[in-house]
């Protein structure tokens, strides 16, 4: 037969923040002074004291394979996280650990999803949640907020496109790439409708450390045993111990769900590395002094770049409430040009001002807006400072 | 809609080695002496260099996100490796890294298959195939090769097996559970077939480094460039450098299948673990003198359990050419009874033995073929004596 790629393969856009970032370094590697306003990830160095767990890993040997679902240590660790900070009871057979966050939700909606399944994402989002979904057979039903209501989507506005197909939603508060953070009431109301409807929620807690303003994080799946029984509450260390490169990512949920996906990953990649295992399950078993003073210093650079970005004349953003992200609204400096060049839409602006003016924002197309641009606070002031007088002297130039 | 499963999580059945191992481990937990000849992976430590390159990345800050392909470090290793031992070239491009080669074939067979096609897998084969080719939509075709040749599939008996539905072929040369090895003139049949017939080869070579009696391992892609263009070159360093933790697989393939697999792994779970490329690449790039000790030690061993194996009344095993495993026929004790327990394949034969004489063994049901049980020898000498005496023990006392 013809030797051509699957439909499935044909049917994937690569990553766009990924793409971004790696033009980002490329450019970076070359020697340019690239402003790194693109990346994903925290700027800081994974704690010493992880870093050490790691290295005493290696020295004793726990470099073997572990059960794929994760050693039965970390898994533990994972209960009893769940239980300080979320109130939520797990058993360690009630938790997978994964190479990291991604990997679990890939996990998570393959072993849910069958063709002609709908996915409700509220939108702007991840740009692999809907790539994810499309993986596994499903349509995602991007469900839009809008910058006047913080991005919120509410229970109200996800209600009409429930139908006899709606298998799950996406939660992810704190949001990527918006910021944003889904109240208790926000989220009591969008339970009842799961619980009423019968559909799963996956909610990625990713940022649920990254919090400012004493806003409150409130898991889904604290709310009552319902929806407990139909919720998969997806988190990782990558984001809250700067341990991005280790890949460690984990879940809890009901037990058939967990035990499918143990199967799945258990053929489709099998554990995730042993050593940062045991660096994860000490990141999560010696409290949170490293994370509060991270946060501090990403609280004075969120207003930092909240305050530069709404002195440029055309551009604005909203304060975020959680995560490290910001979206810059564009929609004043779309259709004007530079030297010529029409900016149409955020790609045009993301593309001429990496080149230009050395400064990488991802384009909110990929996140489903194409009105705005993503821009991460996860980098120095003084980068702030630098990115942001770059942009405005960028924008001050168009025609 | 019913809060179900996905008919793909419902089709899988967990991985048997990786449970048999899990309870041989469990036990051994709690303080019982079990024999491990379940497991698939070296009982080597990690040499001393590659623990060194692991605790200098962490030490280096390589904590970070890298590319989701791997690092263009390890890349660049790889193409060195493969020029060096398969005589390919291939260019940083052509490379994927992923979490271990599970993931690789996985990502593989998930980008070359749809629906209705067919995959033909010569067996007794490792247990994750057939489950692969099914999580992806397609129908495994077992084409069975026999004792007396050895195990090996040769392209006469593939060719009846070939349709209009043939995607691709997986190999795996040497194999795991049987130990044969395919030689350079069956393998130039299958290339000339595969190329005639239009079908992909993924060709899973994790075990080339561990062969035997100066036996010589070839790669199929280095038949011809023809064959080159419709083949997965699949590879990793866990069972050769004694890395099973460290989780890291790779493949060299054609520039159209590596990217579809990158975009895929891009959102399935973006990069293995940085620390661990990063290790790998030291494994890669600084010679086989450690490989050499570690097989001299596996012959003597491989001699020894085939030596005593076949001393035992009623039980026969061949001597494996390559990796780490040997079949151990079970015709002449199905049928027979332990303590009124009638033995009637070999999964009844595995759970006795463990469970009364303590010594852990894969069924060959996992495998494809009831009649034999796959007994690994990477486990130490005084260990592989005292299994074979308890099988004698427990075959003698059978009724």
């Amino acid at each position: 037969m013809p030797l051509t790629l699957s439909e499935r393969a044909l049917s994937i856009s690569p990553s766009v923040t990924l793409a971004v970032d790696t033009q980002a370094k490329k450019l970076r590697a070359e020697g340019l002074d690239v402003i790194p306003f693109a990346a994903g990830e925290p700027d800081f160095c994974t704690p010493e004291y992880i870093n050490d767990a790691g290295k005493f890993a290696i020295d004793a040997g726990i470099t073997r394979y572990t059960p794929a679902v994760g050693t039965l240590d970390l898994r533990t660790k994972i209960c009893e996280k769940f239980h300080r900070d979320n109130g939520l009871e797990y058993n360690p057979s009630d938790i997978i650990v994964s190479n990291g966050a991604k990997q679990v939700l890939f996990t998570a909606l393959s072993c849910l999803v069958n063709p002609g399944d709908e996915v409700l994402i509220p939108s702007p989002c991840w740009v692999s949640y809907p790539e994810m979904v499309r993986m596994a057979g499903g349509t995602p039903v991007l469900v839009h907020g809008c910058e006047e209501n913080n991005f919120v989507v509410t229970a109200d506005m996800l209600a009409p496109h429930v139908t006899e197909h709606t298998k799950a939603l996406i939660l992810n508060s704190p949001n990527n790439p918006n910021g944003c953070i889904w109240t208790r009431a926000d989220l009591q109301a969008i339970a009842d409708l799961a619980v009423e409807k019968g559909f799963y929620v996956i909610s990625d807690e990713v940022y649920e450390k990254l919090i400012y303003d004493n806003e409150e994080h409130v898991c889904i799946a604290s709310l009552g045993d319902a929806i407990k029984e139909q919720t998969v509450v997806v988190n990782g260390v990558s984001k809250s111990y700067a341990m991005t490169g280790w890949r460690i990512g984990y879940a809890g949920g009901p037990r058939k769900v967990i035990k499918a996906m143990a199967s799945f990953q258990s053929h489709a990649s099998s554990n995730a590395n042993s050593i940062a295992q045991y660096a994860a399950a000490t990141a999560l078993s010696c409290g949170d002094v490293y994370i509060k003073s991270m946060i501090q210093e990403y609280d004075v650079r969120r207003k930092l770049m909240h305050r530069m970005l709404n002195e440029i004349d055309g551009l604005s953003a909203q304060l975020p409430k959680g995560a490290f992200y910001m979206m810059m609204n564009l929609t004043k400096v779309i259709g004007r040009s530079y030297k010529g060049t029409v900016i149409d839409g955020s790609t045009k602006f993301a593309e001429l001002l990496l080149n230009e003016k050395r400064v990488a924002v991802v384009p909110g197309l990929g996140f489903g807006d194409d009105n705005f641009a993503r821009l991460s606070y996860a980098t120095s002031r003084s980068n702030i400072v630098e990115g942001c007088k770059r942009i405005g002297c960028f924008v001050n130039s168009l025609d």
